[in-house]
Parts: C-alpha cells; sequence; structure tokens
C-alpha cells in the first residue's frame, strides 16, 4: 500500500528562504515565524500520513453507495472528517469572526497539498465546502453569513457547487434548471445538476448546495444566471434545522477515480433557495469560488504527483534489477536497485523538478493572493488572476504525466491494482477536467487574462521575469548559466509567442486559440523555470551564508538544474506550434475527421 | 456506448497507394489486389464493428471471475471467440501446413489493428497464441510443430508466454522457476509466474504454456534460462487430452483495464514441460516470440487511439457549447458543435495526425518483416530490429495521450465510466509496460540496436531519409517546403542525437542512456515524418492522376501538413535534453530522492 511523507522541510523552505514570509508586510505574515509555521505543518503532516493516507484506499475500493437516497461514504471516512473537524483543519485560513484561524492563504494551501496528497477524494468534501463559504462570505447577506458560515467553517455543514448540466458545462448559457421567485423573497429552484462532488453524503448534518439557475423572465444566456443558496435541510430562525428541502440525490456517477467522493447527480424539485448575491449576477459570484476552486485543482495535480513521486522513489530504491552499467552498485545483493539505472533517474527526476517546482508556483500564487485579499493590492490580484489558469492547467495536465511516470517506474506492478499506483493516475485525472477543462483554461488565458487591463499584467509578469534575471545574474557564473540564461531563452520564447497573437490574432483570433493550449504550456514552464531560478538563488545564499543542512540546498541546486536544462527546453517547442498558426490546424470540413 | 469503425479506407490506401504491395516482389505480395485486401479488411471490420465493440464494454464490466479453479471469461466472450475461429482469423498468416492462410503479415497487422481497436483485452487470447505458435515454429522439433500448431493456429488451443516472477521481470537472469530432467526427456517444471495473460480461461480446450525455466545446474543468470512447453492437459500419441498437468491458476489479478483479460498468477508445481529449443537457449527461442509481441503491442497503442479519436469526433460533432468565435456555425441550434473551436480542432488533429501517420508506420513494419521472412533480405531484417523498440515505445506512449486527449474531449463525461472513454486510457496504459517497458524499449534501442551490425542499420535509416529527401524535394515548391524540409531539419536531430551518444557515450555511457528515452520518442517523431512525407507524395500523386476521390486525398495532405508543422518540432526538445547529457541525471545521492 502506498505511503505518504509531507514535504514540510521543502514547505518550510519556500516559506522561509524563498518567499520570505516574515519579511513581508502582507499582513498577517508578520505571524509565520519559522517554528510557529513548521509546527502547524508537521501537526497537519501527521494526520495526512497516519490518518488520511490508510483511507485513500479504502475509499477507492469501496466508493460510495446510494441507497433509499442516503450515501454512505467509505469506511472511516466519517471518523476522519471528525478528526479534521476537531483540529480545526477546514477553518484554518477562514475569518475568526465565523470561527475559523485567519491565517493567510498561503499556509492554507500549504497544508491543502498535504490533506490532498494523503486522500485527494476525501479532501473535497471540505475543499468544496471552503468555496462555498468564500463565496457566501464575498458574496452573502449578513444574516446569510450568520446563517451558514460558522457551520460550514467548522464543516457540521458542508458546501457543494452546481453548474452543470447534462447538456451544458462550460456553456452555462444554456442552463435550464429554472428559479421562480416566491413572495417571501426566496425562489422555487427545479432542474437538474450533474458531476456534483460531495452532493450528498453521510459526514455532515447538513448540505449547503450553491446552484446556479435562470429566474423566469432573465436574460437569454449567461447574462441571466442567478446563484442560490439551497439547503438540504431548511434552517430555522434558530438556526436548528427544520424540514427537507426539495433536493435529492438522484444517482451516484460511476467514475474512473476519486470514488472516495460522491459524485451526485442532484434533481432540484421546487426546492427552496436564496438569492446570493444579486440578480442575473450569478456568474460573478460563482467566479469567486471557481478561481479559488482553480488554484486548489491546480493543487491537487501537484499533489498526486508528490505523493506517485515518492512511492515511485521507494519502489526504485527497494527493487532489485540488472546491474549498473558503470559498476555493480550492490556486490552483495543478486541486482543493483532501479534507482541506479539511468532511464529510471530521468524520470525521477523529471517528478521531482516537477513536483517541487509547482509547489513553489503554488505557494507563490497563494502569497499572491494573500496580497490581493490582505494588502488589497490590485495588481498582484491582476497577477494571480493571469496565473490562475496556468496554475490549474499545467499543474494539472504534468501532475497527471508524473503520475504516470511514477506508475511506470513499477512495471507490472504499477498496473495492479494492489499496488496503489493505478490510484494515483485515476484520481489526478480527474483535475485536468473539473472546474474548467484544460482547454478552457487555455480560452481563458489566452481569450481574456493575456488582454486584461490593456495587457497591463502579462506586461508585468515579464518585468518581472527580466528584472529578476539582471538582478541575480551577479550571483555567481554558474548560476548565471545554468539559472538565468535557461530562463531568459524561455522567457523570450513566451514574449515571441505573446507578439506572435498580437499580430496574426488580430487577423484571425483563430491563430492565437489554435496555439492558446501550448501557449498555456509555454507559460507553465517560464513559470517554473522562475520558481527555479528563486530556489536556485536561495539556496545559494544559504550555503553561502554555511547553512547547516549543506546537503538539502547542494540537492536544490542539481533538482533545479535539471529542470533548466532538461524541461525548460520545451518551450521552444510551445513556440513552433504556436507559430504555425491555426491554417493546418482550421483547414479540414468537419465531415473530413 | 463508444462505437467503432474499421478504418479500411485508410489501411488500402497504405497497402495499394504507399507501400504499393502488388509492386513488390515479396513471396505472396503479388496475390494482394486492392480487391482482395478489401474483401478481407471490409470482412474483418464488420465483425471489429458488430461483435468484439459491443463485448468491450461488457468485458471491461464483468471482467473475468476465478472460481474453484475455473476462469469465466466475460458474457459474450466465447461465442465471439468461436466466430472468429470459424473465420480463420487467428490463421490468417500462419503458414497453410497447419491449417494457416500463410497471408503476409502486413494483412495479418492490418486486421489485429482493428480487432485491438474494437476490443483489446479479448484480442489478446488469440494475439498471445499467435506469439507462442511463432515461437513453436520457429523453434520446435517436427514432432512438436505437428502436435500443437494445427490446434493452436486454429485457437481450439491457445498460448501464454511466462517470463514474470513476482521479484523479476526485466532481469529474467534472477528467475527461480526450476526444470528437473526426467529419464523420458521431459522436464518437471516448479515456480510461480506472474502476469501471464490468458493463463487460465474457459475459451478453449487447451492452454499450452510456454515456460521459461531453469535446469538444475544451468549456468547462473540469463544465460542459464530454458524455454519449455507446458500444456495445461497432457497431449495423448494420437492427439487426444489426457490427464490435467500440474500448471494452475493461483489468483486473477485485479488490474487497471484490459479487464476482459484474466491475468493469472501462474502455480507450476512438478508441472511436465518439453524443451522447446536448445538447453540454455530459452531467451533466444522466446525472443521469437518478443519481437512479434512488441510489434502487436505498438500495434495496441495505436489502436487504443484510433478507436478513441473516432468516439472524440462523433461527440466533437455533436456536443453544442458555445461560439466559434470567428461567427456563428450552427444559427438553428443553441450553440456551435465543439468542433467549431480550434483547440478541440487541435486535440483532434493530433490525435488524427497520430493514428494514421502511426499506421503507416506499423504497416510498413510489418511489409519489413515480411521482406525479411519471405525474400530473406538480412537488411530488412536489421531494419525491422532497429525499429521495433520504436514501434513499441512510441506508438504505446503516444497512443496513450492520445487516448487520454479523446477522453478530454469528452469534459466531465469523459471520467465517467458509462460512456467509456476511460475504458480507452486504462487499457492502453499496459501498452507502455507490459512485453518491456517503455524504459527498456529505449534501453534496447540505444544499448544494443544503434551499435548492431557496427550501426550499419541506423546509417541505412539514415541513408533512406536522405535518399527519399533528393528523390521527392522536386515534387512541388510546396510539398518541399512542407513536407521534405521539415523531415530533413527531425533527421538532423536524430543523426546529431546519435553523434552526441557516439562521443560522449564513449567516456561515459550514462550519457547516452540518460538520453535513451528522449532518442526513441525522437526516432519516433522522425519515423512519422518519414511516413507523413511517404503519404503526402502518394497524396499528390493520386491527385495529379485526377483520382475520383480528391477530398480525401486533400485531407491526407492537410493531416500531413500539420503532423509536419505542429508535431516534428517535438524532435528539437528531445534532442536539448539528449545533448544536457547525465550529468543532471546522475547527480543526485538516492538518499536525496
Amino acid at each position: 500500500m502506498p505511503s505518504y511523507t509531507a514535504p514540510t522541510k521543502d514547505m518550510q523552505f519556500l516559506l522561509h528562504d524563498v518567499l520570505n514570509v516574515t519579511g513581508s508586510d502582507i499582513p498577517g505574515y508578520e505571524e509565520l515565524e519559522a517554528d510557529f509555521t513548521n509546527a502547524i505543518l508537521e501537526e497537519a503532516g501527521k494526520i495526512s500520513s497516519e490518518v488520511l493516507t490508510p483511507l485513500n484506499v479504502v475509499g477507492d475500493k469501496e466508493g460510495c453507495t446510494l441507497e433509499n437516497g442516503v450515501v454512505r461514504t467509505p469506511t472511516g471516512f466519517k471518523a476522519a472528517f471528525e478528526q479534521l473537524k476537531e483540529g480545526g483543519w477546514p477553518g484554518i485560513d477562514m475569518p475568526e469572526q465565523y470561527g475559523g484561524q485567519n491565517m493567510p492563504a498561503v499556509i492554507g494551501t500549504a497544508v491543502g497539498e498535504m490533506f490532498s496528497s494523503a486522500n485527494q477524494a476525501f479532501a473535497m468534501y471540505h475543499g468544496l465546502t471552503h468555496g462555498a463559504a468564500s463565496a457566501i462570505l464575498a458574496h452573502g447577506t449578513d444574516a446569510q453569513k450568520d446563517t451558514y458560515l460558522p457551520k460550514m467553517i467548522a464543516c457540521d455543514w458542508t458546501g457543494t457547487m452546481n453548474l452543470t448540466e447534462p447538456h451544458c458545462g462550460t456553456d452555462l448559457g444554456l442552463m435550464r434548471t429554472k428559479a421562480e421567485p416566491q413572495d417571501d423573497g426566496s425562489y422555487k429552484i427545479s432542474g437538474q445538476k450533474i458531476f456534483i462532488s460531495a452532493g450528498e453524503h453521510d459526514m455532515s448534518d447538513n448540505i449547503i448546495h450553491l446552484v446556479l439557475a435562470k429566474i423566469d423572465g432573465a436574460p437569454e444566456g449567461i447574462k441571466g444566471v442567478s446563484l442560490f443558496i439551497v439547503p438540504k435541510f431548511m434552517v430555522n430562525e434558530d438556526g436548528s434545522l427544520g424540514d427537507r428541502n426539495g433536493a435529492a440525490v438522484g444517482n451516484i456517477e460511476e467514475k474512473m477515480g476519486i470514488h472516495g467522493n460522491s459524485t451526485c447527480v442532484m434533481n432540484y424539485d421546487s426546492a427552496t433557495g436564496f438569492l446570493l448575491g444579486e440578480e442575473n449576477k450569478g456568474m460573478r459570484a460563482m467566479f469567486t469560488m471557481m478561481n479559488e476552486a482553480r488554484l486548489g485543482v491546480g493543487m491537487q495535480g501537484l499533489s498526486q504527483a508528490e505523493a506517485a513521486y515518492q512511492n515511485a522513489v521507494a519502489y526504485a530504491k527497494d527493487r532489485l534489477q540488472g546491474r549498473d552499467v558503470t559498476g555493480v552498485k550492490n556486490p552483495e545483493g543478486p541486482a543493483d536497485p532501479l534507482i541506479v539505472h539511468p532511464d529510471i533517474r530521468r524520470s525521477l527526476m523529471d517528478q521531482k523538478s516537477f513536483a517541487e517546482g509547482g509547489r513553489a508556483f503554488l505557494l507563490w500564487g497563494a502569497s499572491l493572493i494573500d496580497q490581493a485579499h490582505r494588502s488589497k493590492d490590485a495588481d498582484a490580484d491582476g497577477l494571480v488572476s493571469l496565473l490562475t489558469p496556468v496554475i490549474k492547467g499545467f499543474l494539472t495536465d504534468e501532475g497527471y504525466d508524473m503520475t504516470v511516470q511514477a506508475q511506470q517506474v513499477y512495471g507490472g506492478h504499477g498496473y495492479i491494482e494492489e499496488w496503489g499506483m493505478s490510484q494515483f493516475t485515476r484520481d489526478a485525472r480527474i483535475a485536468m477536467i473539473y472546474e474548467g477543462a484544460n482547454g478552457v483554461q487555455a480560452l481563458d488565458l489566452v481569450g481574456r487574462k493575456l488582454g486584461a487591463d490593456g495587457g497591463k499584467h502579462v506586461m508585468a509578469f515579464f518585468e518581472l521575469v527580466k528584472n529578476f534575471c539582471k538582478e541575480n545574474a551577479g550571483i555567481s557564473e554558474s548560476y548565471a548559466k545554468e539559472f538565468i540564461e535557461p530562463l531568459k531563452t524561455a522567457s523570450k520564447d513566451l514574449q515571441a509567442a505573446g507578439m506572435y497573437f498580437m499580430q496574426a490574432g488580430v487577423k484571425n483570433p483563430n491563430h492565437a486559440l489554435a496555439g492558446s493550449y501550448d501557449f498555456m504550456h509555454l507559460f507553465g514552464h517560464v513559470c517554473l523555470g522562475l520558481m527555479w531560478a528563486r530556489m536556485g538563488k536561495a539556496a545559494h545564499a544559504a550555503l553561502e551564508a554555511g547553512a547547516s543542512d549543506a546537503a538539502f540546498y547542494e540537492t536544490k541546486l542539481t533538482t533545479g538544474r535539471y529542470y533548466m536544462a532538461r524541461r525548460l527546453p520545451a518551450t521552444g517547442m510551445h513556440l513552433a506550434r504556436i507559430q504555425s498558426g491555426a491554417d493546418t490546424v482550421m483547414a479540414l470540413d468537419a465531415e473530413s475527421f
């Protein structure tokens, strides 16, 4: 059975050596002393390894079952959920006013990665609740906040997001779910929603569904969509639970993975709903949740890659097969461990350099969110908006590929369910799809985010890379050659792609859109290149300062060199694909496929 | 439920326009008139679509069950197997002497692709039998051939390959299964084998296991391994079945996919076995099977990509979501079909250009086998030996990626088992692993095949590409620019990689091995580039000649242009990775992972 050890040391390195959190002026960051964050990360890591990891295979094997409208989660899930609640983990980065611990997103994200690495299907129950609570926090009335948030932040009640219908996912303008206004100001919601994660289960007293629907007479399309709070059980004035609402699970989907999470078809039959935010502004309200959810999904991609990588390493050290061509390494044994073989290392280094680079990217993104929200910094907000589709699309695509590579290290055993490596790939697969399939992330990036505010944010990103290169090229000759030069080259490729979009996309938007997916990956590589350059710099500084744990920092530098030398050259390929334009992509008639 | 239509037209194009089979002097090719091959392909296609495809999801859902030592295959499998046998399909390219139809491998491969696209798990039952029969054909005594081949070629008896043991897969020198010589010339085989496809099932009267084992006192390691025929039921002098042999299924593995095939743990308990080939030369005999099996596995990768692609196209045409940014395409509908969107097309073109290019590569490989065997052409044998790891590794890696892309087109529905797209990826995943994991293919390619016969075969490949470019650059200006130039560039990258291996690999073999996986992919792209150049040439010629089906040939040219412009630039990235050498790959201590 796979195991998992939380990468607390790496997270501490990122928080303190790279992001220098206590040196930041973001409100709340001053409390993040190394001892304090270490205590949090160690504790979350312990729960992850000891409580959530053993339940991961249980969830995969048992799945969720629906009987007479009641969904049963896998054995042990409810007890673990209680333990998580008791520790206050679900509300770690939620406001104190509603029972949270008010820590920055950067801490919530680090902890979230651990929980998700240990058990993605499980972590979704409180993850979705967090998203739903955030939407109520941002758009709810004071009364709504008082009614729902304390219970949701404590996870006594969980939350869901209801967007997709059988005939529409990405194109929500086609939505058919209706909301009929009632005299008391509430609405009657009727319609069917599909793919509702944690839509029904046995771990909480109530479930607060956030449901997109169209009010009678609303404008056509996406502009006529509103968001509603639809509780499973009505909530009385005194906060106690009342009647069962007309929201019921119709079916549990049989999925490729995340079996431990109940993915429901939800039927709303004149269910009582309460408008959240303004009429016909449902998409705006939902997007509060979606952006947060997209970072959370990017995190899932990374989290599965990390967990799979750890197990691939363990297997590669343990399994004896063949001999090192440069000389026997395990003369007492019948063969050398797999890890001596160059191609196994190539795979492990791909995985390691992605996991550590991706983690840096994710925590940087979370720190930008903190800067945007806590310091009210519009530039940080613009930058993280730009990066959100990259974090979601790149980290989930690459994260998935890394789980496949980790599985491959196991040879035939990787294909046998008993060994647990298949589950990482099957679970990771969903992250490329939900919260906006990755093609939609690419469209969001190129079609919307690039040009937002006159292209200001992407220009700021380029400026940031340029300045970093300028300021740090002098660190050492080898650092300049191994880190700065490749980053410059990759960044130039990204700029050239942006330039191509501007020039060719003006004539025909398809020239930009046909390259959107490659652009997302190109952008992702530049971001990870930047992250490795920053980590390399921090490692260099630590070694210069005579850090006691020199091996840790040397390993960082080596891993960074690998990413720079072996992964960054992908930018040239993506640029070539982009610059080939839309002609070959769009040339065929639909019938010719 | 997914559907499948055999690509008979594309196969006819490859056989006649590209490979020009009837113009070849390979014995047996003279019979392959277009009408004749069309009749075979149409008939095989019909069985594939109508009989095997509907059973694909059944096999996935039901799997195989083991009860009291009896394995039950999924509902309908046995009847379909009978139908296949009645049609003589399993022996289509086997010698007439033993009841086969003696057709060339190029036909057997085309038909095999169809069966595998329709139902990979099912096709493995006769696929493995074919491999086992080939080994007996190549290494058996006349008596062995007479005893086993007629029954196996008719698939009254099926065959298996037994290599892997729990502690060894790639490194078979570690094998523990023992063979004790008996006075009558037979052996008693004892040991445990795992991952035995079709090891036990209810579709044939007997199962002929080919088992690798070590004879008492044999040399250490791989040089002491022999191959044995171990029938499930002993065969009497008159060919009737006798006693049950000591070969029994211990367990059925629970796998990620190919649930319809029974993957068994096989226990041999003093089972009677008969030496196949020479003592201690078991690996050589097994490799007859392995090379054939590797091409067959490459075919599986391609076959799943093709089937998944067809369904992705159907969904992309059917599903209405969003509007074409360049203008509404379906004004009567609430939205345009997915296929209008550039990124969906990018994905479909990746898939289409791979499937058609991969098919050309595979059939070219099969025709080289025919040339090697039927024309006793040592050069063709050397070339196909060189290409075998590329066909296996590249087509299965890429084939898998394409199933993932096809699944992605379905959005959320791609993750729901009911829609069937998940099965394509889960089934395709195994092809990257078995018959030598793809890392082992890369090692075989770089460590063995490149330097074989003094590098003669890789030089011949380069010469072949060079001559093709020289001879065909004059076809037209656009053809030279769109096909020949990119092929030249890609081929130069491959040569540069080979040169790097020669120069750096001499100093340290790790410099070559650390780039082996990238080299395999680089080589694969050059091969598909060559295939597209050949197909482009053939399409060009057909259009010049005023072919009636101009649209088909125009589509070929467009698809080829896509591959050349959008996929071939990957060679530059692989070269950069290769040329970065082994330093960053090998730098870390095992403990630093």
